[in-house]
């Protein structure tokens, strides 16, 4: 039976009704039958091809949550009625260095859900089943689903990083990584300092787990909170000003960049060397980092603020994404 | 007795005989009859007023071995005739955060050897006894004096960074730092690539302890050296390609600052996002690491290829440092 979705044509063109048929499934593969899938700022990226490599037409949507409704023939670790997640990933090598000790977001070869691919904006979805989650049963699947890109995106690092009590946390912009990661932060045992450029969003930020709130545009607030910081996760997809962000560490601290700035560093290496600061980057998580963030999910009732959105109404929602007008994370209801 | 040394009186001048009264020993300092300073560039961007901070005159110099000549009461750890080191730092408040953890490079109250102080291009100095350091016998002074500075300065990182095999190691530039950066990579078990500007130092460079080299200029060669480097010390105080550099490493590949480029980073941070990369600086290293440095040293034998000149010769060696034309390390005998 073919797959109806909403596919993207052209850039920054209204999605509009697609089918297509999975083909068979593979031996590692499984079918899932979609509920929920959030909007994630790629998405938008891929639809508006900012990226410059979008091949129309697709459908968009890695952040997936469904039931298994079939499993290929050497699938032995899901089975049919699992309720399953899908993420940016639909696959990798599996054999080269990354893939073997589970950093399969490192892989040379690996595939992306909904790039060269069609993902998750429709009514099922074909994929690898070494990268579906089994969800665990605490959490509510329509709130789930943006843990799969936005959860991960925000937690990888911190392990990596060995982030851990009493690091003093700061978490640059509240938006659908943001506030997820005021929540990681805050569950790992930090101090959490929210640094956002609306000022609005104080009381949300306390109320999701921050200790403190610096508004970016406050001279006197920020110059108060310079030097505070071990790690900032700056979640920030528009413009950024790393140097107003880099006076935040405190020496030996880490700016960790999750998200999508098209702002060059643009940095003096001096301010790296004085103080001993570090810059790093990111990007989701492989198979046993996201069991470990659902699990850690699920235990400390982390989930996405979300606005829950017909599919029928996915061009109105395609918008509200892109104008950054989403609280926190746009979710589809297929 | 007033010290006699060479000061700086004008950016870019040459220097000229200064004397000056040190004043009473303080109960914590040491007197160091000096024997051998090297020549560091810092010391030439001190002469030049590269930082804008120099203050006219002083001495510049802080790459310091000699004899101890008298102590303050309250010193306990050194004697009379101690053959000691001194580096770039020659006090710190002893009581903050980053000076109780051995840090003292990181102190905000920091004084360094030859800033708003006279240092080394002298026949003695006094400084704080808990900032010179015994030298181990297995070491020769004239060839142990870059230790102190440049040694420090490449080792510390290693250490932080905990480089250890079977990490591959690059060194950026064979220079004062370079060519001790790669004799302590190998020293730590590691595959050691040097990348110079110079495809003439390939021989010295594999001398020295380095497995590969890749000369800078080389497209092809670069190409291949692409995605190998799990660590890159650049220790080019000129200007400097960063993308070039960033792409010999592999992902979540370390790129380490520990020269004094004034070229800025200029990098897209999706280039960090996508292979997890990572960019940090470090500075010399505090007390606890000066020692572990000088014991590891002597233990390899790891000492810097100097040229020997006579103090009275010093405007002759500062030129020679100055147009980076020193093999590698430019010590003056006092």
């Amino acid at each position: 039976m073919p797959i109806q979705g909403y596919a993207a044509y052209a850039a920054r063109e209204n999605l509009r009704p697609f089918s297509y048929e999975p083909g068979r499934l593979g031996p590692l593969e499984i079918a899932v039958r979609i509920r929920y899938c959030g909007i994630c700022h790629s998405d938008i990226h891929l639809i508006d091809d900012d990226w410059g490599w979008s091949r129309y037409p697709f459908i968009p949507g890695h952040e997936i949550i469904g039931e298994v409704t079939e499993v290929g023939d050497l699938v032995d670790h899901l089975a049919v009625g699992d309720r399953v997640g899908v993420g940016w990933q639909a696959g990798s090598c599996m054999t080269c260095e990354w893939c073997t000790r589970g950093d399969t977001q490192l892989c040379a070869r690996q595939t992306a859900t909904c790039v060269a691919r069609n993902g998750g904006f429709a009514d099922a979805v074909h994929v690898d089943s070494r990268f579906a989650f089994r969800i665990p049963e605490e959490l509510d699947s329509a709130h789930a689903a943006p843990l799969l890109c936005a959860g991960i995106t925000v937690y990888s690092p911190l392990r990596e990083f060995r982030v851990a009590p009493p690091s003093k946390v700061g978490v640059a912009g509240i938006g659908g990584l943001g506030h997820l990661a005021i929540q990681f932060t805050r569950a790992f045992g930090c101090e959490v300092t929210v640094i956002s450029s609306n000022p609005d969003k104080e009381e949300e930020s306390r109320r999701l787990g921050g200790h403190r709130f610096v508004h970016s545009g406050d001279r006197a607030g920020m110059a108060r909170a310079a030097g505070s910081l071990d790690f900032l996760l700056v979640t920030a997809f528009g413009s950024v000003d790393w140097l107003q962000y880099l006076n935040l560490l405190r020496p030996r601290g880490t700016l960790c960049i999750v998200g999508a700035s098209p702002s060059p560093l643009d940095i003096q290496p001096a301010l790296l060397v004085i103080q001993e600061k570090r810059i790093c980057g990111s990007v989701v998580g492989g198979p046993p980092a996201i069991r470990e963030m659902l699990d850690f999910a699920a235990r400390h009732r982390i989930e996405a603020a979300i606005e829950l959105v017909p599919i029928a109404q996915v061009n109105a929602a395609v918008d509200k994404v892109r104008a950054g007008k989403a609280r926190y994370r746009v979710v589809l209801e297929v």
